[in-house]
Formats: structure tokens, C-alpha cells, sequence
């Protein structure tokens, strides 16, 4: 194969139905943008809409925009429309809280469906925060409770019948690998055990068919690939069948049956509200409704081939220019077994990083030594790929990354 | 004593050292806004700070800003300002998730330091949400765990030797009354339970002191008297010497003693840093800095003083001009037992409230016949009572509250 140009990925550019999207975000100049996977960046419509949030919602409206802004349903709103993205029907989602606490409600949820069983399965290497929650909440219901971890080739021996519930990530967060949602649902069902899928790293960049896997719980965030700003609400999905059926312990009075009725003993929605809590931070919430129009308004079909291209194209640049300096790639190099990003380990992983943000290439790192670098169709160019590999060679040839200031930790990285 | 004048009011508005910091708040034309106690108008200084975080850290700070923005810091940041005006040190407080959640935590800390005690001590008439929280987190820990309810005076003769935890709001909800802080949790240790305050009707209108009081745990919001916008996050605060002793169960990794090492296994912050789950809506955040800071400046006791002062009168023009309609006074007539809005129950209080709203005066109603009013000191004015009793004596008079329009219910009131 002949090597690439960057006429190439001009034509490719010229030729993406997708390109337009980018002119609907805010993007400084003169940055590549590689971390739309761990913050998307700013809808110039979600500027507007927080601000008519703040000016004529809370300070004109004051405490009836409850009512007449809508606040009060934006839950439910947002999470019918979410519904469609992630293949859920209305009323099976609701946007709420984090990640996290959702996915303590839907592990919760699950459990008090097997009442029987006392073993969830889960990656251990994924991102902890789902594997810290359900530690957390078994604590709660006692020692008979056990995490069963296993890795991604392991799941399906670690899935036998004394299983309750089968939590995973279906992308992992290190290695952007997709975890097969149908078949492990459909092998948790054989053995009558529950699965709670978290679409933290799927909702948005790869198409999710909820019910078409048959599943039966999900929750995700909206900050990453749906652009929904910085600590934006997360969701959760909770398959019809089980509504009414199953109990969640975080019992906030918007969860209540009839919040306002204000009875001293709570009883639960019968539907989706009963994943709500209490009073949601209604400002995040505008902010987040700007980005899920534009996911909506995307064909995913194109989103998914777009990003899919990408990330191949960054693997075989990365190949041709940088093959000398010592990567290892950690995410899966055929493309249809990998979701939105490509991760890359090196040594000074984390030098090279920093420089690379100093030039205006934004991707990030997760210790010790992995590179993230996030492909975004909706604000990216094909162009980008090329340029940020560009410059990545260039500070790989250059060893300018080996810099006192680069070598500094933040805080957070 | 000789009936009130509207000049004895401006008089008092005159006089008043906090009279200026109405000019910090955007609060529309021909309104006078009784429900600060529900949602505290906008201070511009927010507007400001949100577009802020919108615009230079989200849109051109992108992810970079969770360090160079404080994203990151602001719970603990937050927490430590807001510390000062509840009578916490510093590292005793973070600001995070919503008071129902932190009440969830707390009461679950505090049942942690007493696992061999079962009972719980509730105001069952109080704002239902905690005791929803403490039915779900009790439905995890079992059937020995109950829920013990006490209405005020009842509560001395239910702290009992069997006791954990007494959880209790400080201020009614409804009625505004105020219990005794230092007293029950005096109380409560000296038969060896924990106290949880919830100061959602105290912080930023009543003095607290809550290691003055020795108090254990406390949760609040931000949105009413400390106006921090619609759905802004609450706090809670764990004394010192309980911390690194207690554990809470919504384990998510922002609680991890070490955030950005992923490990596998949740080991919780050996301080206030336990108390935190997980991402945080960070533009709900910068609504609220402007509100503290307003309250922050403030001089406490000045605030009660106008707030009781303001409550008073109201009672008294509600005597004079409007005593033969058929009110019943629901709040302590005595100030010192009285926080800062006054509850009245009228049998037409729905559609008397909405008539009021729609001559501009803003307060209030809670199911089946209460309708509150909160003097919020400073926005409020003194003449500002005068004409919102002004109002009602006319509705009253002119029985203009018996229009079919303002006997339609709303979803949210």
C-alpha cells in the first residue's frame, strides 16, 4: 500500500457528509481536539441555552419555571429523547444524577430481582467507579455479596448460574474495545441472571440498540461523546418489564409516586421516575441539551464509519511516521472491534502527552503509560488525523518532549 | 399599640445596613418575591460566572479546565467557604450531589459509628425526601433497622438508649419552627446516638453553629436562602474526628483516596473527601459561587434580625387587615421560635396563592391548605411586606381569588 498524503485526507474531508456538524461547536484556534472521549467541547447553541437558563428561566422566571421552563420534566424530556439514541423506548430512560450513583441504582435495581443469587460479574480493569459503587452497595447487603471479576476473554466462563447480575462497561475506557452487548445479554439471560450495560464510552459514537440486545438495565453520561458539558447528567434505562417490578435504594422524593403530595412514607413510581432522586441541577442540564440535539440530528450509521475511519487512519500514520519510537497500541487495531478512541502505551507516555497539548494537540493519558486519543466525527476533520500525527512525529523526532515543564504532574491528568 | 403605616416601613428600609445588596440581584419589574425560601433570585454577579464557565473554561479551557479552572477543587473549595457561615472548619465541608443523597450518606456514616443500635430518630411531619432516603438506605440494612418518628415534642422522650442516629431538619418546611440544635444533640450523645442537621431552611438565614454545637454530621442546599440557582448542589459536613472513622456507601471515585491511580478497589479519602461520590455538574456550580458569596459577605445577625423583624410584621398587618378571613397562623408566632418565612393555613389557599402570584406577589403553597411566605433579607424590602399584605387585604376584599382560573392545579406548586 502506497503511503498516505494529506491530500488525502483533504479529499476524504471534502467528500464527508458529516462535516457540516462542525461548524455547530465553539473550538479555540489553532487546537486539535483528541478528547471529545473524555469532555466534548462546547455547542454554540449550549451556550445560548444556558444563558436563556440563568437570564430569563431562573431570573425572570424565578420558582415557577419549575413549571412553565420545564425543569420539573426535564428527566423524563431529555431521557425520551436519549431513548432514541441508544435504542430504548419513551419512558424507559431518564437523564439523571451521575454514573455512578445510576449504576448503584441499576445494580440495586437488579439484584432485588434475583433476591436468590449473590454474585455480579464485572471487568475489573474497566473504569472503577462502577466497580467502587457496587463494592459500596455491597457493603450494604452483607457478606454474602460477592464481585466476581473478569477479564474480557474470561466473561463468558465467569457468567454460571449462581450469577445475579453481569455489570460491565461495554466500551472500555483504556482500550476503546466493544464488548459483544447481544451475545453476553443474551448468555446472562440463559442462566437467569440480569446485565446492566454502562454506555459511558458507547452513547453517541457507536450505534446501541438497547432492546434490540434485550437488555435490561443501562446508564451512561452525556459529557463525552454527547457533548454535553463538564459534569453534565448522566442516565438511565430501566427495560419496561422490569419497571414497577424492581426496587432502587436512593429513594428521593422525585422518585415518589406523588412527589408533591408530600406523604410522610415513600412508595415508588411504578415507572422510570423511580430512578429519580431529588432536585436535579437544573443549569447542567440546559447546558447538556444543545449536544444531544446535534447527536440526534447525526446519522449514526455515519458517525460510527466516520470515527471507525479515523481511528484506522490514526493507526496506520501512526505506524508509517512514529513505528521507530517504541508504541504499543493497547486498543484492538480492526476497527469494528473498537469504539470512539485509540489508546497507545509508551514509556514516557505522559512527556509526550504534555507536549503534545503544549503544541495544540489535545488528547490525554491514563496512567502509567497510556495514551488516549479520541476521534469525534462531529467537530473532527480527517484532516485533524493527519496533522496531529504530524506533530506528534515531529515532537518525536524533535525529543522535544523531553522538557522539564512536560515532566511535571498535574492534578489531574 | 397604633396600627401600622406604610411610612413605618420605608422608615425601616431607611435604616437598613443590608439594604444594598438588593442592587446584587436581577429580579424582575412589578414582582415582589416572597419564595426565596423555595428558589433565591438571581444574583448578576452569577449570570456572569456561568457564562464564564460556559465560554472561557468549557469552550476554550475544554477537558484542561477540570485543573486550570478548579473544576476538580470546587467541592472542597466550596465546601471550606461555605463552612464559615455554619459554624464548620475548614476540610469539614465539601458542597456535592443533592441534600437527599447526602443524607442518604450521612445517615448511613452515622449508622456505621453505632452498628449496634437500630433505631433511627425522624420529625415525621418534616420535609419527606430524608425520610425517604433513610426508608431506602434502612431497606438495605434490614429488618432490625426502624425508623423511629417524633414530632418536636416528642422528640426528647425518643432519644433513648436504643437510638443510633437523630436525624432531624432543623427548621420545619412548613411551619418554619425552629428546634433546639445544641439541646437534642446534647441529648442525643449523652445516651450515646449521632445527630444529622439538615439546615436546607437554616443556612444563610438563621445563625448556625454546628461545632458549637458539637454537632456530628449536616446536609443542606444551596438554592434557597443561599441562592444558588435551580437545583444547585447541597453540602455536607462531617466533624472531624469522625472522619476516617465512618464510612458511607456511594463509593465513587471522586471518594477514592487516590482519584487518578484507578485502582481496582475502593479505598475511601481519609477525610471530608470520603463524603463525595462522582463528576460534578459543574455549571450548576458556578451559578452558585455568586449566591455564597453574597451570603458571605453578609453580617449574620443582621440577616436574622431583618428576616424576624420582616416575619413579624407580616403577622401583625396579617392580624390587622386581613384577620377576619379566616387564617390560621401555622408558624410560631414568636420570632425566636420562627426561621425566615411565616406559614398560614386558609381553606381557599391554593386559589388565594395563585391570585396573589398573579398580582405579582410571590409566595407559595404546600398541600392540602398552607400558603408560605420567606423573607429573604437581602433582596426584600421592608416596604415590601407592607405591599404584599397590601395585595392580599385587596384580593380578600374584592374576593377576586374566586376565579376559575385560579382554582386550576399545576403540576408542580
Amino acid at each position: 500500500m502506497a503511503s498516505l498524503t494529506r491530500s488525502a485526507f483533504e479529499a476524504l474531508d471534502l467528500d464527508d457528509s458529516l462535516a457540516s456538524f462542525r461548524d455547530a461547536f465553539q473550538l479555540p484556534d489553532g487546537i486539535i481536539y483528541l478528547n471529545g472521549n473524555s469532555l466534548g467541547p462546547l455547542p454554540t447553541a449550549a451556550s445560548q441555552r444556558v444563558t436563556a437558563a440563568v437570564e430569563q428561566e431562573w431570573g425572570g422566571g424565578l420558582v415557577k419555571s419549575w413549571n412553565t421552563a420545564g425543569w420539573f420534566q426535564a428527566p423524563r424530556r431529555l431521557g425520551d429523547q436519549l431513548a432514541q439514541l441508544i435504542g430504548a423506548d419513551p419512558g424507559e430512560v431518564v437523564v439523571t444524577d451521575q454514573t455512578g450513583l445510576n449504576v448503584f441504582k441499576a445494580v440495586a435495581a437488579a439484584v432485588s430481582l434475583r433476591p436468590d443469587r449473590k454474585v455480579i460479574v464485572m471487568e475489573g480493569s474497566n473504569f472503577p467507579t462502577d466497580v467502587y459503587m457496587v463494592q459500596g452497595l455491597l457493603h450494604l447487603l452483607g457478606p454474602d455479596y460477592q464481585i466476581r471479576f473478569a477479564e474480557k476473554d474470561e466473561l463468558s466462563a465467569a457468567i454460571t448460574a449462581d450469577v445475579a447480575v453481569v455489570c460491565l462497561t461495554q466500551v472500555h475506557y483504556k482500550t476503546a474495545h466493544i464488548l459483544d452487548m447481544v451475545g453476553l445479554t443474551q448468555q446472562a439471560h440463559a442462566i437467569g441472571a440480569l446485565v446492566v450495560w454502562d454506555l459511558c464510552h458507547s452513547a453517541g459514537i457507536i450505534p446501541v440498540d438497547l432492546n434490540g440486545a434485550n437488555a435490561d438495565f443501562a446508564v451512561g453520561c452525556t459529557y463525552k461523546y454527547l457533548n454535553g458539558g463538564p459534569g453534565s447528567p448522566g442516565f438511565i434505562m430501566v427495560a419496561r418489564r422490569h419497571q414497577g417490578q424492581c426496587t432502587q435504594p436512593l429513594t428521593g422524593w422525585w422518585g415518589h409516586a406523588a412527589p408533591f403530595v408530600f406523604d410522610r412514607d415513600y412508595q415508588g413510581d411504578p415507572g422510570i421516575g423511580q430512578m429519580l432522586t431529588g432536585t436535579q441541577p437544573i443549569l447542567s442540564f440546559a447546558g447538556m441539551e444543545a449536544g444531544l440535539d446535534l447527536a440526534l440530528a447525526a446519522d449514526m450509521t455515519a458517525v460510527r464509519n466516520k470515527s471507525q475511519t479515523m481511528g484506522d487512519l490514526f493507526i496506520r500514520l501512526l505506524d508509517e511516521r512514529c513505528g521507530q519510537y517504541g508504541f504499543t497500541l493497547v486498543s484492538p487495531r480492526n476497527g469494528h472491534e473498537r469504539a470512539g478512541h485509540v489508546a497507545v502505551d509508551h514509556a514516557d507516555g505522559y512527556p509526550i502527552m504534555k507536549a503534545l497539548i503544549a503544541a495544540g494537540v489535545i488528547g490525554d493519558f491514563r496512567a502509567p503509560a497510556t495514551m488516549r486519543f479520541g476521534f469525534s466525527p462531529l467537530f473532527l476533520r480527517y484532516t485533524d488525523v493527519w496533522d496531529a500525527v504530524d506533530c506528534l512525529a515531529h515532537i518525536l523526532e524533535t525529543r522535544s518532549w523531553d522538557d522539564a515543564r512536560f515532566h511535571e504532574r498535574a492534578a489531574v491528568t
